[in-house]
């Protein structure tokens, strides 16, 4: 197949691509490097040492496996770039890492939330008009997040909620309760794409992503080249990828608040494997289909607990130190997200273990020396707009 | 009190701002003219001559009534403008009609769709900001469409949804589905105002309007240059005032398809009274409030035959021709919208009657002769974006 890679230098974006090139598709990599431009200006950077420029990895990768990645940089919000892309690689599948993908980025301040928005929600609206002048029966597998539904007080389901209400029934959207600008620029495009597929009757699936967790997949291990980027700071940082690092370098782990908020993880391992799922079995034509995309729950504190416990045997000493919550949500809230379809489709779970924080532990025990540790402890906060930028 | 009318240069926003300077309010109205813009790009026009510019008209208002509105021309999507007009003016309430209002223009092709989004989701961002960093008192009172709903097989109620699944319960954001790229964007709006209400606090009325129809308010009527403008073109006109001006015209009515697409419609009247209505009744502070603003419920094609009758009444015969529908929409659907919370505010609904039309018909006659006929007939297809832009 013809997939195209929106996005190909990230963190998910790249290992997908390397692995859809591996599985014998035709692999187009785009990406404008937002994330390393955000990371310069906040004088941080990825734990891991990856290449220069996704060119430089493209070839880093022909070197080690003889295969292409043809690659374009290039802004997705500039319709000339996507539709050129589109009329000239033709793609089959469209996988769309391509967006500002932080919510402590994007309530800095008015500037980052106007950019956050503007951008995912104009590089995603150019890619459904792209899809449906020059390729309308390919199907877009598009990043969304389990951050859209928020904490509702009932079972999320999968993107929809069979309703009844006074006699009558439906089955509806599932009502969003996004949690930063971030968050709301993918509720803002959930609903751009279910109305392109309700229109002109394009296929599209959004995957609503839990946290992602992990360093190393199939391809990354294949050559030091190859590395994926770790993101541990504030802004771009995850809970369990942090805590492993704090614990590698002796930092306490900072649960925000009580520590009780509890979402979906998944291993970046079965990041890959979930697109895959998606790309191989594509919603039919007019589908908008919704998948939760994670395997296991757990609570920021359990999941300090589990890395406390893994530190321990293997000889780190951690401490928990919660931190005042910077964010605004609730520390102590029911949670029971569905997660059954890409299991239908046939997931096979790579579930959080002590083995596999060990093995965290030794890849960035190995390159600790690269830490940054001035922007681990949470800076942007929710509140307080009218401290932060006066005028 | 300090009252800011954004898009005070529209067709609710012109008598909104001299009805709220009548009543002793101290009014500041700021309008960029987009949409006599888009009449020009067009070769369309509104029906009434209106005033050449908003200052010219605040001009023509001091001198009939002796009362000022301060004005002043400039695009909410540039921050600096919003800022001052919050910094200087202090409002105590925002009255927010300032955005592109029209579901054809973003439909155009995906230029327009993307202006729409940008355009309206950038302004009211900076409003939410402005507030929260310089008037975090003030009440916003944001004008959103019953649009964003669509036509769901429940009864549709102001906002929220009480949902009952697998045995636990929440109040949840009613689901949307809009239907097309301008009411995708009102949903967005929506979804970032309530976001705002939740993490700063701040008062928000999103007032989910039906179609408007008429011509006059008492303000308008006090002398010429104060009239408001009246659409009829395919982009900006709306149902019932495009049927009143085609049977003045001799122009068969033209419901889309079957015509049992079913709205909530209000008189211009209702519309300024159940503004008048939220301002002079704030939400608290962090309440996000919806209110479902219209009178009657009506099929387009139960408003054709209340124009063809009052029509009979007066001598002109008018024809029903159906045309091809050029949207994506049920044209027979259940639909049944609770619009209680502005009646118990104390609503005194102005109903749709044959007397209204037949005032209608009179107004219309006296400036049918500056109908542009060409731009009636719907042109502007919500399917077919290959056909349209090739490349």
């Amino acid at each position: 197949m013809r997939i195209l890679i929106l996005g190909g230098d990230g963190y998910l974006g790249w290992p997908t691509s390397m692995h859809f090139a591996r599985a014998g598709h035709q692999v187009h990599a785009v990406d404008d490097y937002l994330r390393r431009r955000a990371h310069q200006e906040a004088g941080t950077d990825s734990l891991t040492p990856i290449g220069p420029s996704l060119p430089a990895r493209a070839d880093a990768f022909r070197e080690v496996t003889g295969l292409e990645i043809v690659v374009t940089e290039g802004d997705l919000t500039d319709w000339s770039i996507v539709e050129r892309l589109f009329r000239e690689f033709e793609p089959e599948a469209v996988v769309h890492y391509g967006e500002m993908p932080s919510a402590p980025y994007s309530m800095i301040d008015r500037e980052h939330a106007v950019f956050t928005q503007t951008n995912n929600v104009v590089n995603t609206l150019n890619v459904l008009y792209a899809m449906a002048e020059l390729a309308p029966d390919a199907h877009l597998v598009k990043l969304g997040t389990m951050g859209e539904y928020g904490t509702p007080n009932i079972d999320i389901e999968e993107g929809y909620l069979d309703v009844e209400h006074n006699g009558r029934s439906d089955t509806l959207p599932f009502p969003k309760l996004p949690g930063s600008m971030y968050h709301l620029s993918k509720v803002h495009d959930s609903h751009n794409l279910h109305f392109a597929c309700r229109i002109w009757g394009l296929r599209a699936t959004d995957l609503n992503q839990g946290v992602v967790y992990g360093i190393e997949t199939e391809e990354t291990k294949l050559d030091e080249r190859l590395l994926t980027r770790f993101d541990y700071d504030e802004v771009f940082g995850t809970a369990l990828n942090r805590f492993c690092l704090q614990a590698v370098i002796g930092h306490p782990l900072t649960p925000y608040g009580k520590g009780g908020q509890t979402r979906g993880y998944l291993n970046i391992v079965d990041t890959i494997q979930c697109v895959e799922l998606a790309v191989l079995n594509p919603a039919d034509a007019g589908e908008f289909r919704v998948f939760n995309q994670f395997t296991e729950q757990f609570s920021v504190l359990e999941l300090a607990e589990l890395v406390r416990k893994a530190g321990a045997e293997v000889g780190l000493e951690v401490r928990i130190d919660h931190v005042d919550n910077p964010r605004v949500e609730a520390e102590e809230h029911y949670y029971n997200a569905v997660h059954t379809k890409l299991m239908d489709l046939g997931l096979k779970p790579h579930l959080l273990s002590e083995t596999l924080i060990e093995s965290m532990f030794e890849t960035i025990g190995r390159y600790k020396d690269r830490v940054i540790p001035d922007h681990i402890l949470p800076a942007t906060r929710w509140r307080g707009v009218r401290e932060r930028s006066p005028g």
